[in-house]
């Protein structure tokens, strides 16, 4: 392997400006993956000792040797080609680095598939902590501008047109309840995050048969090893080798799907108000542009919108993984790696970027107002059709509006005039009725409420 | 209109033997839809009359009418094609069906996706009722094949190769753990779907519109109509509307594809062991073929295989909807509409052919016997390896298992036989070492554990 | 089966809008679907007749009875649980519907698949006329609108903001030869849709058997058969069985999915020019609303929106049943058939939208104008820039136009009042070089290219 | 900037054996990405000065300076965050390197999206070179093995289960034709991979300013300017830019997920044909185990297996980005630039991992003979059926061999001998008509005319 194939680097973050440099690229990165997998092999050594089934200087030997930066990574990528995964390769260099004495308690009695996949759920783990944290910040910036903005009037848009007014309050509680949303469901996937320990097929047997080979009296030493190295790693304790039983992922996939949609929501909604004839938002430090130096992009909607694309896909490539054959899939579960690091990193980015987006957004209160005065008061029809109906009835009601707004859309002029002019509805004060900033039903409500989860 | 046009059904199930005639069809048809959507209106008027804001008659009049059989589904769906829904012309349809006085409170105050959400969930709800009913049927009949099994060694298989063997109790018992996994996330999904209301943009301002209007002196009339209207309905009640904050959804799209996942697990499984050569299962009563009337195919194992290949892409779909911009989204929101109910025909058709396949399933013990031996003893190398090692150490023991390995795959004969030549492990007892059906490791132990959760 | 289970049809278009009442919907529902499975069984007893495989009498025996008219479907879509597949109660269904003497001529030597693939050929041959149909009636009237706005000003917009210029001539031009794309590939998908045919294992065995057994003296009968078989469906004739060698599928997920994204492209534009603030479009029939009387929705444009987030999710299925083992396998077939059929009525439906769409489609130029302004040139401050800085160099150019950028956003006024007033910039003469109208490149001579292609 | 944050690679194929290492891997990394990007922007500025846009010396410089050795990946990586792609610190930098007279030379009239779009073509291209070489390959061995193994009959089969007799060299031939259907595809896709270049919102006008401004008298420099870059890079050119009319990336993901689809076809026959139990494949160079060292793997067969459960979700992202507003979209272009290039990585990798399974590919026919008698003739019932039907009739026929393969299944016996009892059945030769390797219908024939293909 010659210098220049060693350092090419597969990827330095250059397509990456939604993820590079946020921790979720440094927890997920090839050095993290192996320090994961090293973690994997020295607690399952330690977990030995503890139940009298390795010396413990074995334990202190590997523990010290499983430091990823003793190792070649690129190396280890290479020759995992042989056997199809980069754990044969590690455990073998593994042995090589500790006295050997110990090293044939290095890696004994597991399978490549116990290491990969206890560190992947160390690597959630990991990955998850700095994205909890964001989606948090992201929550509590949202609280704040929901509480600031309870009464700021602004249109409420269904299938792009202006429908009845609402508030920026309401919109960023809504945005805030679904980032909680988003949190709680990582925060249980992660905190029942299990380790992986079964042997060759799941049975446990390995760990049997030395014991027995060594005289180590101990019942059921399979068990108990997998409760003692979960206590080790800091992960849950599984009821079941989960080989072939992918809930932990399938959660994970399913809870970070969720998490780049949530945040997903927030960019379509900044994006679409930020467009340059709407201006209601528009982000703290908009991006620049290589050709027209005075355009502030919304750079941070923007990349979360992309991870919000790219997540569902990642996500149903790990449940299509559940259905695994065998003890062992050949495809599944090597389809799930780096599907399943591509997910925490795209969500982890996107809570670095939403976190970055909210706390920097500013809100054009001035602009929301013009904006819900520019269908000279449709946007309070409904409103108006309650009050005359319940003056003339339904139809008559219908009748009118439907008159009225006719005569706003093509000449100008107000709902609110063009009702005046309506001798039936003489008496009745319109003024109030049509002006869309006191028709905003219970948002204020609505948003202390849901400004009450925590 | 003509009558074939009305007549031609879009599918009567031709082309879904996995779902045809399940009571997720039946659940899930447009009939059924439309009762859901029939039913959504109804709760909704009666909810406005136990607060005052409706005449009782009114509730009463709306109810009665409610009832799919008197409308015609083919015209409301070709009628749903201008506004882009049909909730548009139902609400007309449904208007003019109750006595002229009380129609001014159909669908009062409400928009179509309150309406067409709601039928969702109600869908949703009435779908996983027996789709539970079915993963308990499966999860009984599985955990009765890992108690009978408990002890029934068979080969464990990794990457499609002998490994180490295990026993059909510990694989049954791992395929219930996915299936009672899946039963507790649809059951907790199936808790809280919420009901859907919230008026043109989530305010629910039309309620307050029109309880002002018509003088009912009621404070926030929206958010306890919420409340009403969900008991109404039997489903829970949301904290915010969530037009655009897809949390059921996405949550019911996980759960969904987890279950195909976990039903597509088993179904796997079936389908290797029971390939020809291997023969260790087979369906109860085999699927027959229109060219070979011998052939006896593993036709549910098939058909469930073939719902989780497309479960995670709808699931993917449902996701992304979750990034769904303003109060409704142009776009997303309409994606989901075929896109969940695919999915629930799909997983609850899956359950229904999941129960039916093991609680007929077959389990050729002999046949595991057999093949446990086709490799000569290759499959209990591991533990011949730790007994050697224990005697002559790590390396050695490898030298002379990769020699004997060779020796018996080459020349035939057993490995134990091969082994039994070497001087250096005279008085070692080979035989129970190298007998597969005692090498299980904890599979019994485990099978036991996972059979006490419930 | 009752009569009330026979009846409830699982979908009558309630929940599908987009293509309810659409000859795709047509060409693809359970009957159509049926007639293609007859009328495949009917072209292989008439192609073995014209080999000398049959009588005569046999084949048009079995034409005659070959009518959808004929069977019930719902009994079919029942039966076909058993063996997974309703082809096999068909073939027996129509060797009952033959006189007792030409029963043996239906479906001899055929496989279930052979039938079921030729008919999804079929299907799609048959839904992709008027699909095809339906792109040149859209490109047809984007050339009309290309034509008339090719020096039609509006802003060109990137990352939702104001970028420089263009003309919705070229923006049509560009709608146009993405569907000009689709329609090319579709059109050659089409042309290449083979017919299936097999026997049970893909070796055409049981013709030959058959030929042997009756003493029919005819060389390599199988192929022979193909090809007369092919020719009786007027598809292609296969060069192989293509049982597990879908390219044919692959092919039409391809051209499908990029058809729903080319019309997905065309509605997003729809959609962000139709918003409230920006008025430059708008649907020639909007949609109402249930709730707000006055709302004209973009509602073709949401369908087609709708379609195209679904659709790649249903590609990626077909892409992935191309991975199938064996000579049929277990699942990845079966999860073609809903899942084509599905694709096929999105693009189909999305193709009579978008038809509809375009050809009502109406143009504000004069809000394109209005909003060419709001940036108060900002919008050509690239064609500034280049005169400024041919004059002064870039660097001083851009501290200029940036320094003007910020006292036109900050203060009003426009970019070349700003600039104006620069000494350095005396003589140069603004006026033409701010005109945002003036400033379209080659927009007009993209769009007079881009009409040449048919 | 720390040190390590520089250095910590995002990866070095650790998760990745399936490309780790391979001609795709270096075609895609970072350092070729900025290649190509840098390649771009020289072959803009030597077109510029083609036709008088540019000094030929800043032509000279800009490309001397085009050297990714010179950049400093991770600073461009971390510094593209700030306007969300990394052509903006690109220009910037390459600006710098460039002699000060020549700097306003580069990128000049550019977007970054012409940039990074082109380089995406170039990345395809150089990606695709090694890949169809590498399909070329697979199909020679192919070939070879087709013709090798023209008449080694082996069992066929369907659902699992065996069905009727075929041939390796059809199935290899089979194999065969879909990668010349992958290789085709891709070719055609390669062969007009597209230049990008239409400035900031696709009209060319900065070009037709800086021409007007300096004084160039060309007409339509923009439309000629494209033409000379797209003939500097050897890329097609476009009709119209293309920026979002996305056709080229929208086929490279159905050329480039065919091709893993194809290639996994080919791995799930490896996959269940090399089981333990069936044998009558194996990999030249199997994998070996972290546990059993006597394990040899189908481990190329896995990593292919695995990029074929892969691409399918990634090519749905590409599709789904086909649907993209305005004149550059907010996320739905972000969302392709890591996906393309993990599709292509995939497929590259997967070619290889192809190449090596093939070439090195263990054709058991031994086995496939012995397994071929597993079923005591039951293989070849429908000869026997077609044969005794020609002599007593279809339903006697049927009786008959329902009775006999009763009898051979219960009994053991061949259904020969079962038949042979039979009165009705004396002096039919059974002997010729139940042999299994003499039942192989056109598979020859095919396999040949199949061969003729290139």
């Amino acid at each position: 392997m010659s210098a220049p194939d060693r350092d090419f680097a597969q990827g330095k973050g250059l397509l990456a400006p939604g993820w590079a440099g946020s921790p979720a690229e440094a927890a997920t990165c090839d050095a993290a993956v192996l320090q994961a997998m090293l973690d994997a092999e020295a607690a399952l050594t330690r977990a030995q000792a503890a139940l009298g089934l390795a010396p413990a200087e074995a334990a202190r030997a590997v523990t010290e040797a499983a430091d990823a930066e003793r190792f070649d990574l690129r190396e280890l990528a290479l020759r995992g080609r042989e056997g199809g995964n980069p754990v044969i390769p590690l455990a073998a260099a593994l042995a090589t680095a500790v006295p050997g004495a110990y090293a044939s308690y290095v890696h004994r009695g597991a399978t490549s598939q116990d290491i990969l996949d206890t560190a992947a759920m160390l690597v959630a783990a990991r990955t998850t902590a700095p994205l909890l944290a964001d989606l948090d910040r992201t929550a509590r910036a949202l609280a704040r501008l929901a509480a600031r903005h309870r009464d700021t009037p602004m249109p409420g848009r269904t299938l792009t047109q202006h429908a009845v007014p609402t508030t920026f309050g309401l919109k960023a509680a809504g945005w805030r309840s679904l980032v909680l949303d988003a949190r709680d469901r990582v925060a249980a996937v992660r905190r029942s995050l299990p380790a992986q320990l079964g042997g060759a097929a799941g049975t446990l047997a390995a760990f049997h048969a030395h014991a027995e080979a060594d005289g180590v009296p101990l019942r059921e030493p399979g068990p108990r090893l997998v409760a003692a190295y979960a206590r080790e790693l800091g992960l849950a304790e599984p009821a079941l080798p989960w080989h072939t039983l992918r809930t932990p992922v399938a959660d994970l996939a399913g809870a970070l799907a969720l998490t780049t949609g949530a945040l997903g929501k927030i960019a379509a909604d900044v994006l679409v108000l930020s467009r340059t004839e709407t201006g209601e938002l528009s982000e703290g430090s908009g991006g620049g542009s290589s050709a027209m130096p005075h355009k502030a992009n919304p750079v941070r909607a923007t990349l979360i919108a992309a991870a919000a694309r790219r997540a569902p896909a990642l996500a149903a490539v790990l449940y299509g993984s559940v259905a695994a054959e065998d003890e062992r899939p050949a495809g599944a579960w090597h389809a799930e790696w780096e599907t399943l690091r591509d997910l925490l990193r795209l969500t982890g980015g996107a809570a670095r970027d939403a976190a970055e987006l909210v706390t920097g957004l500013r809100v054009h209160t001035a602009r929301m107002r013009e904006n819900l005065s520019l269908t000279g008061g449709l946007i309070v029809s409904e409103r108006l059709a309650a009050a005359v109906a319940a003056r003339l009835g339904r139809a008559r009601a219908g009748e009118l509006l439907t008159n009225a707004a006719r005569v706003c859309r093509t000449g100008g002029g107000t709902l609110a005039e063009a009702l005046a002019a309506e001798p039936a509805l003489q008496g009745l004060d319109l003024g109030p009725l049509a002006d869309p900033t006191r028709y905003t039903g219970a948002a204020g409500a609505l948003t202390d409420r849901a400004l009450t989860r925590c």
